[in-house]
């Protein structure tokens, strides 16, 4: 199907939305007349610009309040409507969405509504133009898509033609599967949008909560499934209000909006891209620093053991278990400080994991690698984090550990794999701090790109995308929501400010490690020199009225800083290192059943946070 | 009465909430839970801060989710509440906060409610503690206040009472006069938020939107008349969830949140601040700059007359008709660029004007004057617009002008009163370029800042608020909101951006300037070498599809890029200068009944903006 978006959508004056549109790979553009008459260019000129840019302009839009009013008053309506049809002949422009009437003029009579529609088509008719009547969800009198088109039939003529759009559908609850009944060369235009579910006045629903195909709570797709049955054989095309958007950069946010579109098209069965490959571990985090020493530090008393170093990159390998950090003192750390910068995706198939972020437009990165190097295929998310996809010693494929040279030892990891392997990735079971693995990584998304991560992670890598939750901080509100494979053994929990930050280099991130039993690793690690973040002695107290916890286990969590979380399926122990850079690290205790990441811990520990400073 | 404050209204750690609330005033705070136990102070050291700063804690709160459930669940619930009130009895707080229950476990049965919460106000009892029974809006069975009074009365407890909240009650719909029947010593505690008037789901609303009286749609006044018709002799106590406050710095926010209280209180006649003194016109705008060249430039072709220079300060008046404008370039410009600083407001009693914002909290700004200066009250706006209240030529008041001295005129105006009245204002009709006044001005506040300029400016200055609207910028959409005395002699326009900003400090601020010809305006200031904003063609076109206006006129329009507005009373038309450092100039026609500030026109104006790039 041909893709197309309405200029509303993206931010920036109109050439900018253009360049946008047509760099992302969009094929054609729906022009919003405001940004029309906000351009300095001439209706020839934006022609011309769009044929340069390989877009087809699909629509004008909208013309409102046109049907079902007096007669002079009508008059006025055609009289208003000729000026725009010669303003879309010099545009190049075939069709125009009317919208239907919330004038206090308007009358409650379809076959008012139908003489004056087919009376404006016979004048678009002979500018070569096609109406397309959309029901707006609070239109005063027609405010359903079967109510639209009844009219369209009604007035019958070739020139009219019915416009869908998926939000004012969906959000007024109508039953799409009656667009089957509507022939298919009469349904014009189809604009998508979706929506989170909220329940709240549809008009400002509409204006402000709009979003991309797949980042609501909308079945768009069951509703495009509908339409194509009908014979539809237009474009799709994007139609979304958004106060986010309209902030964001337009190039980003193009490229975000496309995505969705592949992502609705392979859903219903319109294309076939590679399919996903879900990740089945985390291989390993990477972490840049200008300075190892406060890492190392807390590795250390972690249990973690540098067992390897890169062939010819200042990267070293920590593990423990199956837990692997890669410290990266490369020329990127001096710039931005110490950050997690890259996470290895363990891929059952990684080109094929490539070849489908690739097709759903995440940028492929260049690999900067020495020639002996094991070829890794990586991609930037949306917030600059590079995933790798990646094997770790499996016999069939190139393994990232082959870069690797094992070092002296100088922990009591025991690495037997590593003879049996000829690796230097120990597969035992831990001996230093008690940790096994990771549990799961935390990323705070800049403030414009978070419904697109969401998306970027349930699309490109297949995981599952759970619920967002709202989480107080002492200076703002946070929204967080996780993105997991069927096993959690890959969960990323992204994160985003209630509101753009200045800071927006400054997002925290974390790394939370798992072990069997947090408080002998929360000992280990204090003994060892950690220091974990100290958490009020109040928690306890609300604690110990909460939940009928041991004396001996509360005290324990009381001395360590340990927070505690309990769900219907099990409970959940974690507690926090001190911060470097932007980056931390927490310890979990999580029983199988227990889903979540302590959401309701985390005002105490993000407040704990504040009064700690970070060290760097 | 006395005024409390729930710390979850403000940002920051506990203390930090504490020190904002006494700072500001208040003589109590309500301490809510997740506060304390995020706080690395004991009970004993809260109860200690709030003695040394003077504030009684006058709740503590919520208990959840503790009544009409099976026994065992009951028995679990007691001992919890055992625990938290030990902790109160260590806090010093007496009054805790019992919302009605949102748990699935409890039971549609208002016998079993009352004889739980009269088990636990027994409890309660021993420790010296009254429970307050409130009624959530969304509670599971239990969601109005009357309902909520019943179970409270059936219990029959002297340590039960119920608590209000006029957010509950108003967005219910309910009717607050049935509080009347209620016996004031039964109404244990008072809460107050206001909200803007939204259809949405209830407890997003309640959560995110809540803000403080008279800043939302609610009768929050009138709910208070028929608390205290019913007796009660509690504290007045704010309790707002809001995405905004709690990111918005702590000591402004309550500062805020008092002067909502006072209002509140004159308003339903507890207290009799000074009285407002409605200002009857605008006696000046005064800008900062470092280099009055390029103003000087842009007012001289606009047709003001250099006409006074005050004795002891770097400061010009600029005057035209009754528009005078002040250009400082003080100390205070090479630091902030070229802004509007100070407004002068024409008051009929400058005095008291000062009086009732002094008691409204506004900040008085000290009187930096020479000796033989007229004395001159001036407050801060919460933006930091310093606003004079000054009497211009008025036998009976000394006059501001009196401070200028008249420099020699190089302009075409003619200041015939300037022998008259031994000033050098001139009354006179305009003969430079038409302007006989400001029209209004316009000032984009700070982002957290919106809620409560606007009642900043109904209450300290008694100016009435209109309806806010929103206005789409290329780059995010933007809100507006105007103030007006009655007569429309003064008009200011509050904007703010949907997010904030990172360069807050390039708030856009405009001049709008009267005239009764804006094409003759607009000609005679080009042909002085003015230059206009351009304004795409493509906007005349569409002028020329909406209105019959005459060919004349719309040439003319597209010739000098002027915008049109009508509304059911008149029309407006407008055209704006280029941009110096914040600032910027509009000349405007205004027929008498229109009563906007051309709104749909703005996103016109914004791109056009953003295309041409301000001179500095």
């Amino acid at each position: 199907m041909r893709t197309s978006i309405a200029t509303v959508s993206l931010s920036g004056a109109l050439t900018e939305k253009l360049t946008a549109a047509a760099r992302a790979g969009f094929d054609g553009v729906e022009i919003f007349e405001n940004d029309l008459l906000a351009s300095p260019l001439t209706p020839e000129e934006v022609r011309a610009r769009c044929a340069d840019l390989g877009l087809s302009i699909d629509l004008y839009q909208p013309m409102r309040d046109i049907e079902a009013v007096p007669s002079e008053e009508f008059a006025r309506n055609l009289r208003r409507a000729e000026h725009k049809f010669r303003l879309m002949e010099r545009l190049g422009a075939d069709t125009v969405l009317v919208c239907s009437s919330v004038s206090p003029l308007a009358e409650d009579d379809d076959a008012l509504a139908a003489f004056q529609l087919r009376r404006l088509a016979e004048l678009a008719e002979g500018f070569g133009i096609r109406v397309a009547y959309e029901a707006l969800a609070w239109g005063r009198h027609v405010s359903t898509y079967d109510h639209a088109w009844r009219i369209v039939e009604a007035a019958d003529h070739p020139a009219l033609g019915t416009c869908l759009d998926s939000f004012h559908i969906l959000a007024r609850g109508s039953d799409p599967k009656g667009i089957e009944d509507i022939p298919g060369e009469k349904i014009f235009f189809l604009q998508l949008a979706d929506a989170p579910l909220m329940a709240m006045d549809v008009l400002q629903w509409s204006r402000h909560y709009r979003c991309f195909p797949g980042q609501g709570g909308f079945d768009v797709a069951g509703l495009v499934g509908h339409v194509m049955r009908a014979g539809y054989e237009g474009p799709l095309s994007l139609e979304v209000f958004n106060d986010v958007f309209r902030q964001a950069e337009a190039g980003p946010t193009a490229v975000d909006a496309l995505r969705s579109l592949l992502v609705l098209q392979e859903s219903v069965g319109l294309t076939e891209p590679p399919a996903p490959v879900v990740p089945t571990g985390i291989a390993f985090a990477e972490l840049v620093t200008p300075d190892v020493e406060p890492l190392s530090e807390i590795l250390e008393a972690l249990g973690f053991a540098r067992t390897a170093r890169h062939r010819s990159k200042p990267v070293d390998l920590w593990q423990q278990g199956e837990a692997r950090l890669l410290i990266n003192t490369g020329p990127a750390a001096r710039r931005d400080g110490t950050q997690l910068a890259a996470v290895g995706l363990e891929s059952p198939d990684p080109a094929g994991a490539a070849r489908r972020a690739e097709a759903l437009l995440a940028p492929v990165l260049p690999r900067r690698r020495a020639p002996e190097d094991a070829p890794l295929d990586a991609v930037a998310a949306p917030d600059g984090t590079e995933l790798f996809f990646c094997a770790t010693d499996r016999p069939e494929l190139p393994s990232w550990t082959g870069d690797f040279e094992p070092t002296a030892h100088k922990s009591p990891v025991v690495h037997t794999s590593l003879v049996a392997h000829e690796s230097p990735v120990a597969h035992e079971s831990p001996v230093g701090g008690g940790i096994h693995r990771i549990d799961h990584l935390a990323l705070t998304q800049p403030w414009h790109q978070f419904d697109e991560a969401a998306l970027f992670h349930r699309s490109v890598l297949g995981l599952g995308a759970q619920e967002s939750v709202d989480v107080a901080d002492p200076y703002g509100l946070l929204r967080s929501r996780a993105v997991t494979n069927a096993d959690g053994s890959v969960r990323i929990a992204l994160g985003v400010g209630a509101a753009p930050s200045a800071d927006e280099g400054g997002r925290a991130q974390h790394i939370a490690l798992a072990t069997g039993d947090i408080v002998t690793a929360a000992r280990r690690f204090r003994s060892a020199g950690g220091r974990l973040l100290p958490i009020p002695a109040n928690y306890y107290d609300d604690l110990a009225a909460k939940y009928e916890l041991g004396d001996g286990e509360l005290a324990a969590y009381r001395e360590l800083g340990i927070l505690y979380d309990r769900d219907a399926d099990g409970a959940f122990r974690h507690c926090y290192t001190e911060t470097i850079g932007r980056v931390f690290f927490e310890l979990v205790q999580r029983d199988a059943g227990y889903r979540g990441y302590g959401a309701q811990n985390a005002p105490v520990r993000l407040a704990a946070q504040h009064v700690r400073r970070p060290v760097r």
